[in-house]
């Protein structure tokens, strides 16, 4: 904490929002992030994949017919005329009996169920006639050969899953999840669970950046805290660029203190697209490219990171596998107070909502991106667009619940 | 497949769905299989559990006041009266160049942000006051030492994780989740991978009841498959007795063929509380209580089995949490045609949902319980209740969605 240093840093310039996600977007297409690549893995492992080819039947299922009740196979013709009151007598040897789901091979045709047949001294009695493949499943009824079990796009359910299996499909072609690396920066950071020091905090943005980034459909691997001394994140980007991560993050530093080396270190490593963005909380957002590879700079109070996130990497997910992820509910509702907001920022509101005899009320909650607590205890985020300076209050709002379960 | 066997086998009695549903419920809880147990894990690990115990702050967060922005720390009587055409000089040792998050420590008790500060020799100058506490985040500004953090029944969200770690907390108690047993039976059954055999049809239902039963929030070991021959379910059913199990459920079997063991079994080893219940598909649901542990039979067909976990093992979960799990979007829209039910039977229809130019059509899905494609190609379910026998063509109807996404 010495003398004072050169305070010229900057942000670049604020992009809109809207830009800002493009020219992300737009250089991950480029640079292949946002291309398309398959994996092939084995059919119960790829629960919750996406399909990157169709998977048809390869055998039909079922495969041969099959009892579709508990009963006898016979062969209808057999039964013809048989009623309660004159019911048919089968010798051994005419029928099998079935449990649901047994093979029924020729020359039986149909099933008579258990309810109507009875047993007698060397066969049984069948008091009700069978049509040919009465209670009898034909082999491909759920997929014949060749059918489209999961389409190319569709995802893995276990219903889907059971299906492929059901018709031979051991091996299944899936998207490839990308890999993401996140690197955590800041002298003052501790690992999560390491002990307490005062006048240092634990790093907990790896921990929200996991869980979203997987369950977004992403793979994510944790770089070890890097202090905030720019010779150690270059070398930790040197080594990221080695490795074949489809984007790196590099989480705080994009700010503008003295700490924040990402925006001198991406400019002078390669190209800097962007370095902030007009949208509150989440400014310090930056995007460059470093070696051909995707660089997204991240902000470092939680509430910030979370909003870049879902602003930047989830739309990311949506395009790669070309299907929307979840969304919260709307909820349209009255402000409880007047809401002020930047002219030109995007501003992600916390709220909460409260039902009343009126129906629903939007209340802003107090405290800035640095308070997580407006996050966890929200129920969902109001977004003011660029153009707004300020909504009245009793206004009517729609909101964008943010789910309480996981 | 010899001669012709004794064939005598009855449900017991159809019981109403909802009927069922409160004995299966009521049975559990009196078990003990619905009382809430913990367990103490590390909050890292909680991603999706349920709180047992609320999570206080056991440091407040932040710990100390510290920088809201990137700038000088100072005491902020030494700025009074600064503005831009007559700054203030502080001397070295009067302020602290500090960055967002970094320590305050007494005397100074603000932040000049650094576009309001220039740096000048043997100091900085202030160009504009700030007041006490400007820029400063106080301690405890997020939680205060013992705030709540996560209430009893909140779920770990990775926000509250998050949140967790930055007041102090490592480890957290959270509801154990309850372990269920599945017993695939059925001497027709291959185990999934294993070479296709003529006759023979690859299990599947334990990977649809795992996936399920885990997202839910339970446990799930799955018994090797188990060939219908009486001896060998109940050695699996008395091994399964020694364990720990909450819920011990065996697919398939609780039908009326040959195979079918499980009813009598219960019966002989325990008390059976209900075998069918009047729901199309699941009608082959059974439930008892064996050595004051419940056990449940589920139907052997997929969309019979997808259905009884939805109607039997959904809420015992969100009775055992205390919170309602996740449901189906619900959407209305006209019938495409005329739909039979069964009088004093639930059925559950798979439609499809097709948007025409006169809203959303609900195009009933053909085929029985036995086709798994009726599942993985429906957009929702139509529920239709015991006391209906039909619902006309165009009437409005609600539907639940199913997600086709996991």
């Amino acid at each position: 904490m010495g003398g004072a240093v050169v305070r010229k840093k900057r942000y670049l310039k604020l992009l809109p929002l809207d830009e800002a996600r493009d020219r992300f977007l737009g250089a991950c297409a480029e640079l292949g992030v946002l291309r398309e690549r398959e994996e092939e893995v084995n059919v119960w492992e790829a629960l919750g994949r996406i399909a990157a080819r169709e998977v048809q039947a390869r055998i039909p299922s079922p495969p041969a017919p099959c009892a579709a009740m508990d009963g006898f196979a016979v062969r209808s013709v057999d039964t013809f005329g048989a009623k309660p009151s004159a019911p048919q007598f089968l010798v051994e040897g005419r029928f099998i009996p079935v449990d649901t789901g047994n093979p029924v091979p020729p020359p039986f045709d149909a099933v008579v169920p258990v309810e109507e047949a009875g047993e007698v001294a060397g066969g049984i009695e069948v008091r009700r006639a069978v049509a040919p493949g009465q209670h009898v499943r034909a082999a491909g009824e759920d997929f014949p050969e060749g059918a489209t079990v999961v389409p190319a796009g569709g995802t893995f359910t276990p219903e889907a899953i059971a299906a492929c299996i059901a018709t031979g499909n051991t091996r299944v072609w899936v998207k490839r999840k990308p890999r993401l690396l996140f690197i955590p920066t800041g002298s003052e950071l501790l690992t999560p669970g390491a002990p307490f020091q005062a006048g240092k905090v634990h790093e907990t943005n790896s921990i929200m950046f996991r869980a979203h980034v997987e369950r977004w459909g992403g793979e994510v691997e944790v770089h070890p805290i890097v202090p905030d001394e720019p010779g150690l994140l270059e070398r930790s980007l040197r080594d990221a660029l080695e490795a074949d991560y489809d984007l790196i993050c590099i989480c705080a530093g994009s700010s503008k203190g003295r700490g924040d080396h990402t925006p001198e270190l991406v400019s002078r490593m390669g190209e800097l697209l962007f370095h902030g963005v007009a949208m509150a909380p989440g400014k310090p957002t930056l995007f460059g490219i470093v070696g051909g590879r995707p660089v997204l700079g991240l902000p470092g109070y939680p509430v910030s990171l979370w909003v870049s996130m879902r602003q930047f990497l989830k739309p990311m997910f949506e395009k790669y596998y070309e299907a929307p992820l979840e969304r919260g509910e709307k909820v349209v509702g009255a402000l409880a107070r007047r809401v002020h907001s930047h002219l030109g920022t995007r501003e992600f509101v916390r709220v909460r909502l409260e039902e009343t005899g009126e129906g629903t009320c939007v209340v802003p909650l107090p405290g800035g991106s640095s308070r997580l607590s407006t996050l966890l205890f929200a129920d969902g985020i109001l977004e003011v667009p660029e153009e707004v300076e300020f909504i009245p209050r009793a206004a009517q709002v729609e909101v964008e619940r943010v789910p309480r379960r996981w």
